[in-house]
């Protein structure tokens, strides 16, 4: 990891008061420049690229026009913010972002006073800013300002509409952005798109758009009061309100679409409006990837094309010489038509993740049977039962940290209903590189206190299938969670022939006599590894799969606890609460008095990094369960068992 | 209990088919008749008054209109379907409602199959309905009708936002009915009321709308084609645009705002539409207690009045002798106004609660700090999480099984940020009449696995004052959770001194020797009476108030694990993943062996009921402790602690 050089112009910016002494017509240099810079950046240490080549002169004319961070701005998704991080004191770190120990790939408001807001889950700047801007108020801070920039995509989640709704009669500053590139990863999805198209596409109404900046021209460029405000919008109203209309609804002054990507312009057209006072919204339209042909072009593959040649635009692939096992995520996303062939109930629902889960090749062969829902989490729970109620076998995919916005949808929608639907949650466990705000740490112990709930994990490609199989059986008549991780099996041969599992049971992966490991899903395989070594060491474990932590296998565990008085339990999700926690349970009720050595994710937030790094800070790897098992072996050295 | 006597015409009327034999101008009687047996019902029996009395004219026309339950019918926040439950077949049944073992209060699917949805939470008609008519669009079912009626208020969640985004494309056969009657429990607040009030009181638009049903009583009754009906839009659209866009801009029809009493003109506005393809919105006009005056006056009050006289409209309050202890409610309540007196950064945020959970008491006093942001527990929490990034204590007061709505706020905006917002979660465990969408039972579970987060219960009135004056402290960092359950406490002495609990800390309640009783939060009072009856029986219990479930008390936990063999936890959560759980991890970790009896919610749906009898059912009443510990004295022979 080497610095890297900027260009001559944003060499001497460190932060936003050296960028507000440059002269306006500088300005367009300076984003030439930082557009190289993530260029640069991005294809050599990887990270997310498209959203934020978007808004590079969105983020110089903010910082140009802003006071932060006494200003209070707000990235939505922080992940269009590298921009805005280079331009606020961490430029000469940049190369360090989303690795382990080096900055965050999202704003982090333990990193940097000018991060206001932790954005990692999309659509929670308005609410956010609203906040802050409710807390001026009360504090009499009438000067200070409040933004939050929102892109389309995350503006189809229900929160901000629930913030719009608030922020309209809340008479609090507060400017939101509205970023327009018609897309979230993949294109953006439903009404609201159609709706932000008309209006850009509206010749009657652009021509008044432009006399509106015209008036707004000839007006002192001083401070706006609220009569004038007041005059400015009759003179408008009746121009703009069939476009406008959505936002003027919910009390906001819509003003827009502009052209996101004429830096001058737009530092004018923020001065402009940023102290009007109360609720306004400011429509730009920027394309996703600008600057760089081939991002603008598929913007889906350079959302974050991993390491790629800047000059090329030739992505890095890595060459195997032997079949590598394949994703988890392709494994789902084309079992899913397998089955979905074979039985006509089967729907695949996912909340604006089609490339990520890896629904979009059901999508593309049966686009009536796998739904794009936007990002919607809940939506896409609740419709997801509605569709079970009239027999539909739902996939329902959404990744394990998503889930938690539709929490309450899968209790009171599914579960209290006993509903047939199945979570697919993806990126359970630690994801790596995106860090503490999407780590699928939760999962298990959210769910597995839900009644009627099965929660499964597989430990392979071939267990996924089958757990697949599984859940659309008609016998099945229970909401089905089957949590995996983001990335790579074991299996290069995946395409086993699919076989139903009993739910409930799990797995004898190996025998032994001296302890017991119970691993759940996917870092079974680092107790397969660790228990090859343990051999050597002369220890004897045995190793089970448990495979479903709700219903707990309990022949299996009743068999664990009349042979083991030393246990290990291993899982990719939260310690307190999880797995482990259910097994104690399990012994306690029927009375085994084993010592059990937790291995999981610690009670504590887990920053970013590779997984194999965090899996070792967590300490569940292959070394902490040989570790635990090492402890076991020469600390308690009386091995009584205390069984029934 | 006996069943009520309905009106003549009622009386003949046991399923939509019965109604459906009438002629149209028998409906108003039909109306009258149901009115008055909802009146006559609810005035002995208690339960949810004028959100059905509302809707008496929507119901019957509906099940004029639709062949349910072949067409599909979702009602939003089902305390409104009294009326649809009556005209469903459950009417000799209906004096059972809300009765333990009795009908539910809102629409189930396990009662009956006129019950398309389970819905006890609001927000969430338009979801489910959707995804039936998906299913029916797959299933080529074309003639199925698909309607959710939702409130105003329950309009202003953002789940809805997200199903209208979605149906807006969807193209699928759905109704959505707006039923605007202003409220929620207390009075709709937001931009999208004004919004609606505009429209209904735009002369403008009422009389294009006039115009509008005239034409289309001109068009042939049949199935409209679609060609018709772009017809009668393109005839509209210049008229309707400006009252109708935000629905327009997301790809509804919309018509109305109409009439929701007069129950001819309502039916026949319903058959005109019902069939039109694509989705649809009517909007129509209610009053919220309609036909009951007082109801219609005071509709807060009226939502849910308890039994009352229904000739004079006295509402039944019991006439005590002695001073009896407030609600938890009220506790809250009027200790957030004292706390605020002191402490300027104060504020009080609840998601259209005011109130349920006396946050009103507030909103009268300090208007500008205490603020109902409408049903949108989402922006409640991430709102708080702004507000606390500028140093303001907030007072954040959720329902629990609300607060299952905003989930991944709480983890993602305030607890990986580790900001000091205070979670007041009311109505933790069992409710009672509510029944199972309502319980309050998994919050330990989903908020103990949480970093940073402070999890606590008060057993009483001055245990919640404590920790509400702690938690607001400038020395408390972190997010506070103060769980508490509705209804009376034990102090009728309640306004004791407020003094600070160091986090982390429980209570010996009583000295023991021969087993010990963990407690968290209210039902700690049960133990106490079980204590009393223990010790007539000669065993000798020893009962600690845990207080915190995070961070436990190791030090209280190290000498209950030194002293005792035999352990009993009580909780009024969920058994799997709660306080027992917690508990039985730290016994673990620090190789205690007890044997621990774990008393609380069991792993099922918990069935409605009043709360005695659900924390009789469930096993964590004074009987089942007593039990519990007997069963210890006369089982477990040996007593030998194993402990480190």
């Amino acid at each position: 990891m080497e610095e890297i050089a900027a260009g001559p112009l944003l060499s001497t910016i460190e932060y936003p008061s050296d960028l507000q002494k440059l002269d306006k017509l500088q300005l367009q240099q300076v984003c030439n420049e930082l557009r190289q810079f993530i260029i640069d950046c991005v294809s050599v240490n990887g990270g997310h690229f498209g959203a934020s080549l978007g808004v590079v002169e969105l983020t110089v004319a903010l910082h140009y026009v802003l006071r932060a961070p006494y200003d209070k701005l707000v990235w939505d998704v922080g992940h269009q913010a590298y921009g805005h991080k280079i331009l606020t004191g961490r430029r000469k770190v940049f190369h360090t972002n989303r690795k382990f120990k080096g900055i965050s790939g999202f704003p982090n408001i333990g990193e940097s006073e000018y991060d206001a807001f932790g954005v990692g889950h999309s659509s929670t700047s308005i609410s956010a800013a609203l906040g802050m801007a409710i807390a001026s108020k009360l504090k009499g801070e009438t000067d200070r300002r409040h933004v939050a920039v929102i892109g389309d995509g995350a503006m189809t989640a229900g929160l901000p509409f629930e913030a719009l709704n608030h922020a309209g009669v809340a008479n609090a500053n507060i400017l939101v952005i509205l970023n327009d590139n018609n897309m979230s990863i993949d294109a953006n999805v439903g009404a609201l798109k159609e709706y932000l198209t008309d209006i850009t596409t509206s010749k009657t109404y652009n021509k008044l758009r432009d006399d509106f900046w015209h008036l707004l021209g000839k007006l002192p460029a001083a401070n706006f009061q609220r009569s004038m405000a007041s005059k400015i919008e009759a003179s408008l109203k009746g121009v703009v309100s069939k476009a406008s209309n959505l936002f003027e609804a919910l009390g906001f002054r819509y003003f827009g679409p502009v052209d996101g990507h004429n830096v001058v312009k737009l530092a004018d057209q923020l001065k402009d409006i940023v102290d009007l006072p109360g609720p306004k919204l400011l429509h730009i339209k920027t394309v996703k990837g600008k600057g760089y042909d081939l991002a603008e072009k598929d913007q889906t593959l350079w959302h974050a094309p991993g390491l790629f040649d800047k000059v090329t635009g030739q992505i890095n692939t890595k060459v195997f010489n032997t079949p590598q096992p394949p994703k988890y995520q392709d494994v789902f996303g084309k079992t899913i038509i397998e089955l979905a062939e074979q039985n006509p109930k089967i729907m695949g629902i996912t909340p604006a993740m089609p490339s990520g889960c890896s629904l979009k090749y059901m999508m593309a062969e049966m686009p009536d049977r796998a739904l794009d829902v936007g990002i919607a989490e809940q939506h896409a729970v609740t419709v997801s039962a509605g569709l079970a109620t009239q027999g539909m076998k739902v996939f329902c995919n959404i990744y394990s940290s998503f889930m938690q916005r539709a929490y309450d949808m899968v209790v009171h929608d599914v579960a209290i209903q006993d509903l047939p639907v199945i979570f697919c949650l993806d990126r359970a466990g630690v994801v790596g590189d995106d860090g503490a705000t999407h780590h699928g740490a939760y999962d298990v112990a959210y769910m597995r206190c839900i009644p009627n709930m099965i929660v499964s994990s597989p430990m392979n490609e071939s267990e996924l299938r089958n757990l697949m199989y599984t859940a659309q059986l008609d016998e099945n008549t229970h909401p089905f969670v089957i949590r995996y991780p983001r990335g790579q099996g074991v299996l290069p041969e995946w395409q086993t022939p699919m076989e139903k599992i009993t739910v409930g049971t799990g797995r004898k992966i190996k025998d032994g006599s001296e302890m017991a490991i119970i691993t759940l899903g996917h870092c079974g395989n680092f107790a397969v590894e660790a228990c090859k070594e343990l051999t050597t060491l002369g220890i004897d474990a045995a190793h089970y799969d448990l495979r479903f932590v709700k219903p707990l296998d309990e022949a299996m565990l009743h068999e664990i606890g009349k042979r083991f008085s030393k246990i290990i339990t291993v899982e990719d999700g939260c310690i307190r609460g999880g797995m482990g926690s259910a097994v104690l349970e399990f012994f306690n009720e029927h009375n085994y008095k084993p010592s059990v050595t937790i291995l999981g994710i610690p009670d504590e937030i887990v920053e970013h990094g590779k997984p194999e790094e965090l899996h070792h800070l967590c300490g569940y790897d292959k070394e902490a369960i040989v570790a635990a098992a090492k402890n076991f072996s020469s600390v308690v050295a009386e091995t009584v068992s205390i069984g029934v």
